[in-house]
């Protein structure tokens, strides 16, 4: 191989949205393939709102260092293998990072995953509704238990993680109002995807909108948001409710975290479990099964925003913080 | 009866703490006992950082109305009955209020409860280490569940609550490690409570110290203050923590609510749940004969502050948020 590598590096950590250079596109040409190495090249890259934090601070990962190539979830496919376990044509998904290829070899397996091709469905499920947001969206609603007519209220919930978490809501026979940022999200919740109702908490009235949509107050929130969303919702919750904190991304472009009171909680005595999806690993494959069953037989629908073009990344990153992605935002390399 | 009643009488809802004149002493002649009606001379009544709140908003209670006699947990003694369930002589425990005397009818009655004479235990106890703070502490206890080794950290420890809730968490095996407000105070704790640790956060390098007083990290939060302390606690935590909601005094006394970021909550994905102890009233006397042996074998200790005559509760409520007592706080009538 003498191809050249895209890629985008780490520069600096943003303060707010990502600005011009944050990230930044380079061209090395790729390394000759040395023996336990398998080359994959990079056909989609999910955007996450997590990338944001990843950017900035340590969570279950150290942040990204500068100088490091970005890191992201993608889907790829191998193209040359000199190791045992990938030959080429071998799909997969993992940390690919932002970039063109990526190499794996032992030190990373353990990142990626073999993935099946699916008749009649495209590559991209893995990165949305089979992958990292569906299993975010199948656990985080394990947690409150929901019974059958209590009212779910999903923030972000035309977003990747949050429209699959609304419609597991409907599964599981709960009242669903999903909080979206348009009325065309907000009607593609309602018209495609089934949820009971959607706010669009942009107009002026949205909180009045939101109370007329909860008549019985609210049992479970899966919060995606934080800040005043999440407050608001706190509010109309009923007593004992609980509260699945999947996200708080009204917060990641700020300097400041975003605050809220725990006054509710308590009065309430309402349970709030802080979530993420990579404890539940051992049980990936379990959670895949049932949302694929559930995507053939309909009752998971889904929607994707394509973007094209690696150095459109960046880009892309920030469209999930001001709102310009409909369901799972995808790069297509 | 000619005897006048002395009452307290919620005139004004405090902003900050309570000023002179927001509750007023007022007194009236005491009007003739009715048939269904007893008459209780109270003898003594608890403080509780909750008396703050009922004060200025609905929680599970409606505010007090301005006006009323303030809303007060209290212990007193039937003088007179003509109500069939009661006798001269009777003690009971329940919302007696801010006064001398309080009448007993049918309206009023299951906010009360008879309690036994148990020889050379005070009658104080009921308003604390049997009573409200013994149960709050014994329910709260059992919501993180703590295994054997585990480390707890409990805010305002030497308060009545705090006291006992971290002696729970010794009996379940628990390292505790207790945060208060005068050196006083955390030698108690340590000294003749059992505590691993106590930690006087007016000290300026208190967050070291809680630091190194928790070296394995905090797994369990038994929370009743709020705020920065609240915020330094969650640091610490480990993974996977639980926080019990008990409290958020440092904001009772301020108009804006105490803000803290959910941010913690999330990345360490801890269990925060709000709690009050009135949930669990249908199991207090199963609670109250384990909280009666714990101090009988002498594994429970408590300590009272107790301040003389009615007219001192206001400043008596005040002083709960001023740090001025150690253990439980009582207003001897």
């Amino acid at each position: 191989m003498t191809a050249t590598n895209r890629q985008l590096i780490l520069k600096s950590r943003p303060k707010g949205l990502l600005a011009p250079g944050d990230l930044q596109l380079t061209e090395s040409p790729l390394p000759e393939l040395k023996g336990g190495q398998a080359l994959a090249k990079v056909k989609y890259l999910s955007m996450d709102p997590t990338m944001r934090v990843w950017m900035v601070v340590d969570t279950y990962f150290p942040a990204v260092a500068i100088g490091d190539v970005m890191r992201a979830f993608g889907f790829a496919e191998i193209i040359e293998s000199r190791h045992p376990d990938y030959k080429k044509g071998d799909r997969v998904t993992g940390f690919t990072g932002l970039q063109e290829y990526a190499i794996i070899d032992d030190s990373v397996k353990r990142q990626f995953q073999k993935v099946p091709k699916i008749p009649f469905v495209s590559d991209t499920v893995f990165l949305g509704v089979l992958g990292i947001n569906g299993l975010t969206a199948f656990f985080g609603m394990e947690i409150p238990q929901a019974k059958k007519g209590e009212t779910l209220v999903v923030s972000a919930a035309a977003g990747a993680t949050g429209s699959i978490a609304g419609q597991i809501g409907k599964i599981q026979g709960c009242r669903v109002v999903g909080i979206a940022g348009s009325d065309e999200k907000c009607s593609w919740l309602t018209k495609d995807l089934g949820f009971d109702a959607a706010i669009n908490y942009k107009l002026s009235n949205w909180k009045e909108k939101l109370a007329a949509a909860t008549p019985s107050g609210i049992d479970i929130n899966f919060e995606n948001v934080g800040g005043d969303i999440m407050h608001t919702v706190l509010d109309r919750m009923n007593l004992f409710g609980r509260v699945v904190l999947c996200g708080l991304i009204s917060g990641y472009t700020k300097g400041d975290p975003g605050l809220e009171s725990f006054g509710t909680v308590l009065v309430k005595r309402l349970r709030v479990q802080g979530f993420i999806v990579i404890d539940f690993a051992s049980r990936f494959m379990e959670a895949a099964t049932q949302l694929g069953q559930w995507k053939m037989f309909g009752k998971l629908k889904d929607r994707e925003t394509i973007v094209e073009g690696l150095e459109k990344a960046p880009d892309a990153i920030n469209m999930l913080f001001t709102g310009g992605n409909i369901g799972k935002l995808i790069v297509k390399v």
